[in-house]
């Protein structure tokens, strides 16, 4: 085997073997570029190297990876697009708005690099202005330059909500973000929910809602659904080896994982790192059955045949469990995969000529305990030009809206952007949902997460490599766990892995 | 479709069209019978008015209750073989063990009257003598006839430990058997692990370890993995409704669920059963594709489609999941099926000459913190002949062993046997284990179980209709769930369901 069949791309770049781990380390050459963009063909027959299960960014980036270190490499997706769970939706006017992930903030600096190196551009989050505080029927606008969640009155539970917030952070320090089933007090924190937590460490309804608020819009689901030492392990990932992670970092917009966003849309990070692949990328191409055999594997998809020398999956562990193996994965693997689900959003914007609540010293964000859309940002595109308001539905909010019929989803939607912006909210030019729970190349977002006990007894499987198979995948990420950096960084290790064997 | 092709079969019935669903209720024909045993024959091109997914006592019971009523029927089986989580080894002589599912106990009357319909007769499981008990070092040996865990020194935590068991019964009467989410204080009990009640319930080590025992023994899985909702709701389902369950019920074995065994093996039942069904059930047969279609249901097998107005599936949740449907699942169905694992048990057999234990005074069953297997029982047959000692390897240590070499896992059980029965222990004729979690048409044993916050927001799903496919398996039962006797009832509710579907 000699690179792969792939041979129209890879112009100048010496082929090497696979065999002969050692010649990757001297290999520096550029990335080998497509003239074409031709991505749907099929992959019957084909050779290479590595083949890559999902072309979302990990995907990308690890394929991106195995060719410049001169391998061959094809990407096999199951979408008829690349991306994932980073999505572009025109909106008209060539604006764009994403219906999937989006924002990055500091730290985040593989993602931020990548986009640079491709050309994406970024520009501020909308943060002007002050945020909207709804609970009980009362509404309060406030500004959001004070520590966090300080600007809401004592009342309210904020200063209570700080306090465990503070010790989560604290408590966060002591999770190894290779290991967390390693904590010193690992068997005491996956024991128990994070809802357990914060019924020990609130003691007002608005202190807890507060806190319950954030670890949901973490995961979009709810704090009983998450094991402590999970949320532990994902706040301290949000932070690089320098500045490791806390609270105010994963939930903030200034200063925090909400802050910067992409023009164009995230999704062009995608697009030009799979347009950069060519034809390496085939779309229409789900995986069914992986089969390991001496010395390769063979990966069936709707679209033929691969054959190649190992295999990095990206998909979530939900959905990789779905896929059939042969032989068979090894117990630890399999039950991991029974135990990891996806969160359950529902993303909604309603797009207006203008971004009226700008007007209003308002910068689009809000909280509110209503429901369903309980959080709000302003997602206008970079000039302004129209408005768009954006509200999350999440964990048991989107878990009972995803089955009634979706005008009912959009007026109940509407109604929290009335309540939080006033009554010209109501009648939004266009009104876009994206329930990830209904993909069936995703079913569920923002993120896999575990459940008690899942990290102690299977958080070894996350990562290890079975046979031939390596893993990759934001839910595999150290650093940025559940984000776009983290899926970026992820697929990256997979192809270190990958290169690094024989 | 004239009552399907299946027309080798069910002589003397009348067949009658699924549409017109009136006339189930007036067939009372005796089942119909094939003289033919094979059981091999391919699926393709078949029509049928039903087609069951999966082979163990709740497939063979709901499709002998869509015979019962008249109706044709297919079973498919992914495995060479019926009885799913059900199955005997012969050990010689014509005696046979069972490594999967075996006991039942009062109120357990579906299962119990089903196999003396079907000619298997039962014995009690052997339980003359003392019991031991091994904790830190230190071996006890105590008369089981006094309440349950009396007989354990009250220093070593049994007092408290019966403390919080009662406080389990009494909880669990709260709980609703059709929808445990329902309970008043549901999203309380949701909200927590199994494990934050016993640590809030048990102050010494002792104590604890008999609680944390007795609930993994339940499950094959830790306290920490499981919901205390789902825990309350198991106690609840060990009993029928005139006779509600209770945690002693659970996890005893003189008028509890390890009280009678069945000659010939609890697979028996299963064997026969299929073997009255004939032609209907196909085996080698795991279906890879549900379609539905106006007006019926397409279902794509190794062995060919089988065409039919109506789908059971009985696969526990995380394998149902894993098949592909068309249309897709809606959200709430797909993301439960990511949310309900199966426990981790390899149940381990040493076979010696005879019950050399019984010259003792042992009754062969031990409890202990040692582990492997921390619990053990006399599995000899009815005369005992042989003699059979059975570990059972559960949850962290299941999961921990299951990737050793076999010869690791064989001398751990055997040692356990050592320090619970003495040096005879070590040196069987035979060892025999069964690890579920290995096996790919089972993925765990016993029995899938919930996480908190599943049943809150997803319970709903567990037996609610998706089109034309309906849900059974032992996991959807509402009296003893997770037992052969709930699967047998799982099977027939889905049957009636369908057959009063037009």
């Amino acid at each position: 085997m000699a690179g792969g069949e792939d041979s129209s791309v890879g112009q100048g770049v010496t082929r090497r073997r696979l065999i002969g781990g050692a010649a990757a380390g001297g290999v520096a050459a550029a990335l080998p570029v497509s003239a074409s963009g031709g991505s749907r063909t099929r992959a019957g027959g084909r050779r290479a190297d590595v083949v890559v299960v999902g072309a979302g960014l990990s995907g990308l980036a690890a394929a991106e990876s195995v060719a410049r270190a001169g391998r061959s490499v094809v990407v096999l997706e199951a979408r008829p697009r690349v991306g994932g769970r980073i999505l572009n939706e025109p909106i008209g006017g060539g604006e764009v708005i994403e219906v999937g992930g989006q924002w990055i903030g500091p730290t985040q600096d593989a993602v931020h690099e990548w986009a640079r190196e491709l050309g994406v551009e970024t520009f501020p989050t909308y943060n002007e202005g002050s945020y909207v505080y709804h609970r009980n029927g009362r509404r309060l606008t406030y500004r959001p330059d004070t520590p966090l969640l300080g600007a809401i009155p004592p009342d309210e539970g904020a200063a209570e909500a700080g306090v465990a917030l503070a010790r989560l952070n604290d408590m966060s320090t002591e999770v190894p973000l290779d290991a967390p089933w390693r904590a010193p007090n690992a068997a005491q924190y996956d024991g128990q929910t994070a809802e357990t937590f914060v019924r020990e460490n609130t003691a007002s309804p608005g202190g807890r809602f507060l806190v319950d608020l954030g670890i949901g819009a973490l995961y979009a689901a709810e704090p009983r659904d998450v094991s402590l030492l999970h949320l532990l392990f994902y706040i301290r990932a949000a932070g690089n080896e320098a500045n490791p992670g806390n609270f105010e970092r994963l939930i903030n917009t200034a200063g925090a994982a909400q802050e910067t966003r992409f023009v164009g849309g995230s999704q062009e990070i995608a697009l030009r790192a799979a347009r950069r692949l060519g034809r390496r990328v085939v779309l229409d191409a789900p995986v069914r059955h992986i089969v390991q055999e001496r010395g390769h594997v063979m990966v069936h998809s709707d679209r033929g045949t691969v054959r190649a020398r190992r295999a990095i999956v990206t998909l979530p562990p939900a959905l990789a469990g779905r896929i059939r193996y042969s032989p068979v994965m090894p117990a630890r693997r399999d039950q991991f995969t029974q135990r990891m689900p996806q969160g359950s959003a529902i993303k909604c914007q309603a797009i207006y000529d203008r971004p009226f609540w700008r007007d209003e010293g308002l910068a689009g964000q809000a909280v509110s305990d209503r429901g369903p859309a309980r959080i709000t940002f302003d997602n206008s595109p970079p000039d302004g030009g129209p408005g768009v308001l954006l509200g999350f539905v999440e964990g048991q909010f989107a878990r009972a809206l995803s089955r009634r019929p979706a005008a009912e989803r959009r007026a109940a939607v509407l109604e929290n952007f009335v309540e939080l912006f006033g009554e010209r909210a109501r009648h939004p030019l266009r009104y876009v949902e994206r329930d990830w729970s209904q993909e069936i190349w995703t079913r569920g977002c923002f993120v896999g997460f575990t459940a008690p006990g899942v990290l102690l007894d299977y958080g070894e499987a996350l990562r290890r490599p079975v046979g031939r198979i390596h893993w990759a995948g934001s839910e595999t990420a150290t650093i940025w766990n559940g984000y776009m950096d983290g899926a970026v960084r992820s697929g990256r290790r997979a192809a270190a892995e990958v290169l690094a064997e024989r």
